[in-house]
């Protein structure tokens, strides 16, 4: 281990339920990006220290960033490391855009560098995954995936961990976060537990195609794939605005969009910078309308995933 | 067009519902195919003989090749247009590997190579769905879109219809007919209408990785995405030794299988020939030892559709 260091790290926003890819399809994008500064320490254990203000949790087993370093370090198995970890969080947390995978991702992804690269990606997801169950009660994946991996990603299974990266060509992401609150336990609680078995193969249909418009740069086809019919129905009653949003962006030429993670925020991809600017512009102005505040960004797809630099 | 043209056809077997694709995912294999000849006629109208000992209607709006050509011969909208065709069943009726779905694309592609190819294959789609809903009442388009476009094909969705074609590396199949009798109808009334969210997500996680993996040519992911959660646990109690066979060729190397259609027949796919060799064995001994006659054949993915050669 190289004990000098100190790194920078970049940890995207990530999209998770990827419209009808639910549970399994994410992600990421290039902004908003967490901030975080990772140093080895000749003082064993984790330090946490925040610079933002959010008053989120310094206690190691309580931090989403905390959880998942400490899984790392006991895999390990040196009772000798020791991590200093700065938090700058920008991804607003409840955003439904991956906050708590950033710092989980992050965190994780930054001592690894700092480790010469011991552990693999799949090894880190695993360890982020502790992030996970401390910030919601549950071991998902589908936030970190993207993180760590850049892209867009499947995750086949969960137990046991399978993970495919999926190619995909350039698109714009237009994200706008509506200033409400859903919390994901209620986003989850009001899905129904049984679904019709028509509902399911148009949802798998659309799946499928989404797949292979990624894999095969099809933006048509993309577009034509990005309709959920089951989680999407139910969930967008919890997001004012979203019908609204959603059709008229589609109208303005975006290939469609939905909801992002468990909402409240709501996005779009386009093919077109124009469209994704003019996606924007609906989106204002619908929230404005009904008066809800809201943060707008035009973003791009993020390739890399945890961005890391020597400082 | 020319008058003068008499043509063969061979229109391949396909395998629909292509296990956790159910209604969505086929593809279309190179033994057995149904021949045909088509020859333009001076006289308007289709007339249909069989060499074959199946019986089938030769009444051509009865005859699911008929059907299919009558679709396309209105559409033409020329009233002197005549066609004779001749039918050579080979892919046994019932056997789930699409022996209706042969006799219609088949007809309908030769029908269009006469006519200069003035029909898309969408449209030949179209056509051929008029013979499925003759031979089972209804209009699916799982067994011709394969049988049409060769490969491994994708319907994202029937109405509106949207055809995929994925790519795949060269695989090979093992396909055992146990001469037992499933009905479609039975087949399909046994599935549950509703199906638990947490089932449905595990498919539509193995649809994006099986359509990944074909697309990436990765046998190791196709082989962990061959897994159907929701209508093989059900539809397998149907047919006799399935759960056997499926193990067997499992362990035996076979990347993956299931039921073909609607069955009763079962297929598996192997990278490898010599694989696909042992899994033949595997599937005689599994049938000769519950005393179930079969059919059983070594062939490989077909990635052209209907063959079709003047004569």
């Amino acid at each position: 281990m190289n004990t000098k260091k100190k790194i920078r790290i970049l940890a995207p926003a990530t999209i998770a339920n990827l419209v009808c890819g639910f549970d399994i399809l994410g992600l990421a994008i290039n902004h908003p990006q967490d901030e975080m500064y990772l140093e080895v320490s000749n003082e064993p254990g984790l330090r946490i220290t925040h610079t933002d203000r959010y008053n989120l949790p310094t206690e190691p087993a309580k931090n989403v960033a905390g959880a998942a370093l400490l899984a790392l370090m006991e895999e390990y198995g040196d009772a000798g490391l020791g991590f200093d970890l700065t938090i700058n969080k920008i991804i607003k947390p409840g955003s439904g855009l991956g906050s708590s995978a950033a710092s989980s991702a992050g965190a994780v992804v930054g001592a690894n560098y700092l480790l010469n690269n011991h552990f693999s990606k799949m090894d880190l997801v695993r360890f982020a995954m502790n992030g996970e169950k401390v910030a919601s009660g549950v071991k998902h994946a589908d936030n970190i995936t993207p993180c760590i991996y850049g892209g867009v990603t499947l995750i086949r299974s969960i137990f046991p961990l399978d993970i495919v990266s999926l190619s995909a060509p350039p698109m714009y992401v237009t994200v706008v976060h509506p200033q409400i609150e859903v919390k994901t336990s209620d986003a989850r609680q009001i899905l129904r537990k049984e679904v019709q078995l028509k509902d399911a193969i148009k949802q798998w249909g659309n799946i499928a195609g989404l797949v292979a418009g990624f894999l095969q740069n099809d933006y048509e086809l993309i577009g034509r794939s990005l309709e959920d019919v089951i989680i999407e129905p139910i969930r967008s009653i919890l997001i004012p605005g979203f019908d609204d949003v959603k059709k008229l962006c589609k109208e303005a030429g975006a290939l469609g969009g939905g909801i992002s993670g468990s909402g409240p925020s709501v996005f779009m991809l386009s093919k077109e910078e124009t469209t994704a600017r003019a996606v924007e512009q609906i989106m204002k102005s619908v929230y404005d309308k009904i008066g809800v505040d809201y943060h707008v960004h035009v973003t791009t797809l993020n390739t890399e995933g945890v961005w890391v630099k020597e400082v």
